[in-house]
């Protein structure tokens, strides 16, 4: 008997949308079901195997695209510690509501601790931002931002752009996943990393390296208890959710690969998307929204060769 | 052992700041930890026990203040539902990731279920947005917004304003409490209540009543396991999370309420909050922000008489 609230509170009416009489002042847009259902094959990309990791819980695998243009060594190094196995048997250590998520090494400060690092950086150069590249595609968003001049997306991500520094760098929007450091902006490297779970900290954006996205897995994340030390670290060890294993796709079997297709934003089927989501046509809505923020567009993920999910 | 982890990412350096050279260029506003410690008991409010509601789980309690001033008929409604114990032994019946919670009777539709409302309403006419009352305090945010003309503060709550149309509404920020409704805007009434759980979604400003925020308690709902059902629905009834009652403070004891007070947005110390934020101090912070987005704004909260948490 879930079917009357099922349809309360943001019902995508696809079949009733256009007999209600609201509608006729609304934009045609399609809605992004429908933009879903008629994408094509080439508005897809599959993940590279190379430059997407997966981190398995007892829990089930959260799986992150890796973002080398923006973060060519973080991404690197993030590799390297997976092949050397350097984050097996770490754990999430830290949950901060409306924050972020963070994994780490308990344990790294501990005298006598071996250090597990092998042929890895502990630290890295800080990747905050990059060289505006004019040939890397931007679909630029119409609406403004209250953190960045120009903020849209590139490489299927929430990217900020400014062309009077001549730098373009990527947004902590919800998902994303970034290299914990200390105070010194060279301090970070990889061995921690952090994944945004609630509102977007804009205000982290090039203050920290941000290096790829959570494409599949989030509630394995954004649903743990959170912790009740300061900053949200948890206070027991046993509180500590274990991580099984960090791999790069590429060195798991074929057959235990996560193929997923991420919806490329380089394409009039994304601008559309990005169309649908400021015109909202749904049934539901009564005033028009005609705007939206960077961090409330939908990047959509499938199973590969999925029509849609 | 865990001084490394806690210092790695965001360590607010009460001690340390002055003393490093990057400091030197940035304003000298103070933490928001130093503004809290420095606040005068008129900076802060109790909740009225009037204007609030408990949600009572078996892990725990939610507080909820209600705001009559955006919401008056929906936050009357909801006190009478609770008053007349509608809401006691219903559910959590869906946690839409990156989205809301929300509760509501599951069975509201089973054939033969006795009709459980007495003197409360089961739908209201729309509260999206009221009249723009400028006696009403309003702290405006300097920054700009995409969903709106003015953001800002106004009775400790995010707000927008526009000159034009002559009316304020309350934006949908994390934590903020809505009553779902069907397709009609007059259809909700606060039988079924949602949580804002993920990024702000701003589109649902204007589009839906929204009658309060949750002041403590966040994390019991926050790091629910996410539905799998359509919209995050939960698709067996053992996974709904049950609620044991919902009561207004002022019919709880004395002795059992959560006496918490919020700071006030009308003031001086919270003038100095936004600016702190906007322009971060903390020694972490490499780059300038010097920008705030509303929802990014925290509104701090207490134990009454404390001198800060």
């Amino acid at each position: 008997m879930m079917l009357r609230a099922l349809r309360k509170f943001f019902l995508l009416n696809l079949l009733a949308a256009t007999a209600l009489g609201a509608e006729a002042t609304k934009p045609k847009a399609p809605t992004m079901a429908e933009i879903r259902a008629a994408s094509k094959p080439a508005d897809w990309r599959p993940l590279d195997p190379e430059q997407t990791i997966y981190v398995e819980f007892a829990a089930g695998r959260v799986v992150i695209e890796l973002v080398p243009a923006f973060a060519p060594r973080h991404v690197a190094n993030v590799k390297v510690l997976a092949r050397e196995r350097y984050y097996d048997g770490l754990a999430i250590v830290r949950a901060q509501d409306n924050y972020v998520v963070q994994w780490g090494d308990p344990d790294a400060e501990k005298p006598g601790q071996a250090p597990k690092i092998q042929s890895a950086s502990r630290t890295l150069p800080a990747e905050f931002e990059r060289k505006l590249d004019p040939k890397i595609s931007f679909t630029r968003l119409p609406d403004g931002d209250v953190y960045a001049r120009e903020v849209g997306f590139s490489l299927g991500l929430p990217v900020a752009r400014d062309a009077r520094t001549g730098k373009m760098w990527l947004v902590h929007a919800y998902g994303m996943v970034g290299a914990g450091r200390d105070h010194a902006p060279d301090s970070g490297g990889g061995t921690e990393l952090y994944v945004v779970i609630g509102h977007s900290p804009r205000h982290l954006d090039r203050n920290v390296t941000l290096l790829g996205r959570v494409v599949q897995g989030m509630e394995l994340l954004s649903a743990l208890p959170r912790g009740t030390g300061p900053m949200g670290f948890y206070e027991q060890a046993e509180q500590r959710v274990p991580i099984k294993s960090i791999r790069v796709a590429a060195e798991v079997p074929e057959a235990e690969r996560s193929t997923l297709e991420v919806m490329r934003t380089d394409t009039a089927t994304f601008q559309a998307l990005v169309a649908s989501r400021r015109h909202r046509r749904e049934a539901w809505f009564q005033a028009p929204v005609g705007r939206i923020e960077v961090c409330n567009v939908p990047l959509p993920v499938r199973a590969q060769g999925q029509a849609s999910r």
